[in-house]
């Protein structure tokens, strides 16, 4: 059997990520046991949690140098020795940065006949499907209320918002730069986008929520969340889905205010994966489907071409310069 | 009619709070108009959250110099313009330190026959409920699970744990001093508790919860809640009820890891005040009466005696030299 092109993690980052923190290699075909898959790789997930891997031991173990990279990816079945499985048929699991990776049947998910295959990275995927659970189940946004989310423009970023808009309630991005704000605004029905980087970003977020907040679903931690918290209304719940300002650096930063602004406007902060809500994705599947069916929900997917685009595409993710869901397309799909 | 003593706030502290900070004053008897009460004071409630209304508004207004230090009072009604309230009521309410206030009737609650009245101000009254609402209906623990609290030897902390121990799940204390936590294990029954003073705190804390936190009902903040979040298990809830090491200082410590571990171990974090569940009162007084009644919770009051009383108590309070509630007897019960 031919090769196999790896990307692997040449060092860890101690801040900012950089491309040259990776190398490409090849080696040999890998060669599968009982219970495993080789799958040849279409869609790799760029994610900003596969930079607070590199941190640590998270929701996961940790990677380290020598590693290939981990990700989440969706590919086609090239062997298998598990039954049940046969080549050609299409799944999702962990896997890597390569052309083909080993997976355990066990645990990846089958894909659908629903296609594009992209969509079950974005709206039917985990970016859909975290929106859609911490939204729904966390935040409990009631008709009329106000929903702020952070990294707007982002993979799960643009279905909070726009769910939000979907069941009545006020909906507040807050993304980095004026230009994206306006796509917030103009392009996905946002009601209000603010600007963090501005230098007025706490008065422009008072400004944005009148009546202050209610749901603030919070991507970033750090000095966002501090604003939010401030802003908050009484019993306002807060969605903690990631924490992407604290993952690219190696300075963390804790909002004031914790617990005393917990206590007295008595709020709710709860963190989440999506898998804690997996009893419920049937329901998330159809609402999301409807909701873009009836136009009410736009789907945006950022697709890099090329196992090569992986490095750039993830450090320029964490600077945060995709709109929608980032992923990398290593291979057309099956015909 | 005779003349009141009140104390009164003579200058806001700015850091550790000073008995030297109020002033006594005698002040003609106050009158009352439609709708009013005139009180005569029997017990006046000290609690840590007297020093939070010093620093601004909270979930009530902030107290400023001149004013007649505000606390939750019971006495007795010696004049009312208010219909159905007579002198001789025994009522509950927002009152000031002096031997008499004026109340609004709509405002104050009736005291039960219920006696010793001391027991309305801990079993029966806030520092009771607050800890019963809290573990109960957000710390939610179940049978073997590991609980947490803070200043465990203060008025809702001695009940916290031994709630914790009534439902079946394993109570841990954190307070200052061994000698205070050989008597929360001796006295009221705790597992374990663990000194916040020691050296060695996190790993004290760490040895006393082999199986890690599954609640931690925090009334105090800062490193001490940072530590707990650092044991927490995965849904570990914590319940946010007051920030002791906060209010009596001008430095503000915020815990590490927020929201990353929130994210991280899927935890949550929630704020109440005891109002937010008035409407299951009832029960909570009706279980509460039960454990006493059978000897599962044992009450412990720390009674001050003359209003001149309250400025060093509550001082010493928020050093932590109380054990269960701390309260002032301003006067004798009515006979």
């Amino acid at each position: 059997m031919s090769d196999v092109t790896q990307i692997v993690i040449r060092e860890l980052p101690t801040d900012n990520l950089r491309a040259d923190h990776f190398e490409t290699r090849t080696a040999a075909m890998p060669t599968i046991e009982d219970g495993q898959l080789l799958v040849r790789t279409i869609l790799m997930s760029l994610d900003a949690a596969n930079r607070a891997w590199m941190q640590g031991a998270t929701y996961r173990e940790a990677v380290k140098p020598g590693d290939v990279m981990h990700t989440y990816s969706i590919g086609e079945v090239v062997e298998s020795k598990a039954d049940g499985f046969s080549p050609g048929d299409i799944v999702a699991g962990e896997g890597g940065w390569a052309t083909h990776t080993v997976m355990k049947a066990r645990a990846v998910a089958r894909i659908s006949d629903y296609r594009p295959l992209t969509h079950h990275m974005s709206l039917l995927g985990i970016a859909g499907k975290t929106a859609y659970h911490g939204l729904m189940h966390i935040g409990e946004p009631k008709a009329g209320e106000t929903v702020v989310v952070s990294a707007a423009a982002g993979s799960v970023g643009i279905f909070v918002g726009q769910i939000a808009k979907a069941v009545g309630a006020r909906a507040v991005g807050i993304a980095g730069g004026a230009e994206k704000c306006a796509w917030l605004v103009d392009e996905l029905g946002f009601d209000a986008a603010v600007d963090y980087k501005s230098p007025t970003f706490f008065k422009d977020l008072q400004a944005a929520c009148p009546g202050g907040i209610d749901v603030y679903f919070d991507n970033v931690g750090g000095k966002i969340l501090e604003a939010a918290m401030f802003l908050s209304n009484l019993k306002a719940r807060i969605v903690c889905c990631g924490a992407v300002s604290q993952y690219d650096t190696a300075e963390m930063t804790s909002p004031k205010g914790v617990p005393g602004l917990i206590v007295v406007k008595r709020l709710k902060m709860q963190g989440f994966i999506v898998m804690d809500f997996g009893d419920q994705d049937a329901a998330a599947l159809a609402d999301l489907s409807n909701w873009y069916n009836s136009g009410q929900i736009k789907v945006v997917e950022d697709v890099l071409e090329g196992l090569d685009a992986a490095p750039a595409g993830l450090v320029g993710l964490l600077k945060g310069e995709n709109r929608g869901k980032r992923m990398v397309r290593v291979a057309p799909d099956p015909s």
